[in-house]
């Protein structure tokens, strides 16, 4: 079949059965098929969506582009968790010592943010020597060894996958439920695992904006996962407002620091655990949630969760000492408060404003090819549900450049809401799925 | 605004303004926005539509990528026929001197077929000699001296609309009404009339299956060409059965010339005087449509139209005996005829499926690239309405390659439907609009 007549089978609703789809994708990375084919065909993918069977299709042929991670010779049930992104959203860090100091087998893969979101990987290399880029035979021998290892994808990992976001984030096709699935499945396919925690965050920091959505994500990638025989769970979560205090790549390390210390803020530690503990079910270690949490709570206030991170960082070449001298993490030159012009309680701050507050201050990508700045973000004073008195420190502004501030300022002080009253309390795990 | 943003914004349902759009088409036609990104951005005109204003605008900017011929010192009216094509469409051959016999001036650009539709370039050069190439002082000087000249579009005329037409072609983008209308009315509106007669065809061997499209079609071709102050009508007629006896491209010639001497098949005549009148009432000759008809009639039986005809052949460099001696038109090596294995009368021939058959004989474009054969394609000898007895032939099919045959002939005899009555008479002129 014709590149021109699976664009216009898709055009016109109908399915892209796996013969014609596997001609189609493969030739787009040979080069046979031209650019201007496949956003054509994404376009029409945009609104006129995939089947299951589609996206379980596209995801299979996207794996076959580059190898996958044998992980059989590893002991232990090999768990991942990946999260659909958000502002603040620092739980991969302490996830995966903290789940492998219960015994699950953690071969953690990232990838960077993208404008008001962080990355795994950006708060990662903020670890002064941390090295992200292992060869599989160092990962292996890492993950043997301590349970845990966090890299960023590797080149070779489903090329196809590379080659077509880059140009989706440029033919505006990124927003296609479909096409997210088979692009996060795809890389997670080729780890290598045997079971999978996706945390699907919705609310105005996080890609889904309302549950619907969220909840058709979640479902579309629970149902590749588990076609591929990788035991899939999505929790919903919340991600109206930022995740902990802190929002920037080496501020965030520091706050998971002070999370496997045991003085982690309520949300983000509420998030960690839960995740975590869907993580042992998924790993056949604990079937109930509620003991799963206690669990975990313990290897933190145990300080062996803190541990396995500390030795995490030795093998892939960080400096240990960050968890107990912080100054030895990237810091910004310049350091600027910002007051409050009102008094009250805080009833809200709104996560997409934050982060992109964080974003232009150089924390984040505002383009796929941005440079960012590993210290600068903001740290949160207050959170809503807090009372805060008129010219009292809303949080502290980090960034190199002070053109930066104003702008900065505008956005966050318009996140924030202010009443006579504190908001309800917030619910972070709002559902499970899978 | 980023070619990025303009697609994003269409994509989710929003209009285009003038300068968004303008920087968009010319950047593109400069080579400063990619292919990629602008199939995405026709892909979501497909889906989301264009605006009246937004067609407007389309249309004018292409218009500007090129130049616009000045007609002004032509004394008359200046108004051209243009048809959305159909399957045996031969119409503006014998309009064209028809119309100008009555005293209009017709500057008629007409470009090639493409699939089961013929094109009027095709047929014109299927005239020894005929030149469709001439550079606008030629043009200006036969339409000054006889009224009529027939001619391609110019590579210089309107580039973006042909450099999008291209992509369009590949992409599966090419059934997009606004991109329709404005590919059609920026080639139209670059060739200095005052007035365009729309013949917007519709059936099965036309581009516009049902009449609402046709309407829809319709109505955004007039609304375009009246705001740019054009006098634009459009006719819809009917193409569920070819037009004439003839479909390829010689053999059209010959019809033509029948038709001009006064032996032109009904349904044919019904539809070339409908809108040779339409064309004498936007040029103020003649307000009333049934007067129209009767003068051009009264010019047919006179032989002027005729006399025309043979003095647009001999200033374009055509062989003006080929009024006389048909066989100095191309003819094929093979003519096989096609017997009815059923008695009865004809209820309908397909007219899609004859113009896939005549294409597939080699009378047609399979592909924008693909080379005709100027003397292949079909000759009715029966059309809906004929009685017709088992063994009696049907038609005669031209081709230079016998391989064709079986598959052709299958085509055509799924076209029939053969039964007891005879069916209710074709209404030809379904709709005016304008």
């Amino acid at each position: 079949m014709r590149a021109y007549d699976i664009i216009k089978k898709k055009r016109n609703g109908y399915s892209i059965n796996r013969s014609e789809f596997a001609g189609f994708l493969t030739g787009y990375l040979r080069g046979d098929i031209p650019d201007y084919q496949m956003s054509a065909f994404l376009m029409a993918v945009f609104f006129k969506g995939m089947t299951r069977e589609e996206t379980a299709d596209m995801t299979e042929i996207m794996i076959s582009s580059g190898p996958v991670i044998d992980l059989s010779d590893i002991p232990g049930q090999k768990v991942d968790k990946h999260s659909t992104g958000g502002v603040g959203d620092k739980v991969s860090l302490i996830l995966a010592p903290l789940a492998a100091s219960a015994g699950v087998v953690v071969p953690m893969m990232s990838g960077r943010g993208l404008g008001h979101t962080g990355g795994t990987l950006d708060k990662l290399e903020s670890i002064p020597g941390f090295r992200t880029a292992l060869n599989v035979k160092e990962f292996k021998k890492i993950l043997s060894k301590i349970n845990c290892a966090m890299i960023g994808y590797s080149d070779e990992m489903a090329p196809l996958d590379r080659r077509l976001y880059t140009l989706r984030d440029v033919t505006a096709t990124v927003e296609s439920i479909p096409l997210i699935t088979s692009s996060i499945m795809s890389k997670k396919m080729s780890e290598g695992i045997e079971g999978l925690v996706l945390d699907v965050k919705t609310g105005s920091g996080a890609f889904m904006k309302d549950i619907e959505d969220a909840r058709i994500l979640a479902k579309a990638m629970v149902d590749t996962g588990n076609a591929f025989g990788v035991k899939t769970t999505a929790v919903i979560t919340d991600m109206n407002e930022p995740l902990g205090m802190a929002i920037g790549n080496s501020m965030e390390v520091l706050e998971v620091i002070e999370s496997l210390k045991g003085n982690g803020p309520d949300d983000l530690m509420e998030v960690t655990l839960y995740l975590g503990a869907m993580m042992l079910k998924t790993a056949g270690i604990e079937p109930e949630i509620e003991e799963g949490r206690k669990r975990l709570a313990g290897l933190i206030e145990s300080g062996a969760a803190l541990e396995k991170f500390g030795q995490m960082l030795e093998l892939q070449g960080g400096n240990p000492k960050i968890i107990e001298r912080p100054t030895l993490l990237p810091h910004s030159c310049l350091s600027i408060d910002i007051f409050s012009e009102e008094k009250g309680y805080i009833r809200h701050i709104d996560a997409e404003a934050v982060g992109t507050a964080s974003m232009i201050l150089g924390a984040g990508r505002e383009r796929i090819d941005s440079v960012i700045d590993p210290a600068a973000g903001i740290l949160l004073k207050k959170k809503a549900g807090d009372f805060v008195d008129k010219g009292e420190k809303l949080c502290s502004f980090c960034t190199h450049d002070e053109d930066f501030v104003q702008k900065a300022r505008e956005k966050f002080m318009g996140a924030l809401r202010i009443g006579e009253s504190p908001p309800e309390k917030r619910k972070m795990i709002l559902e499970v799925i899978g």
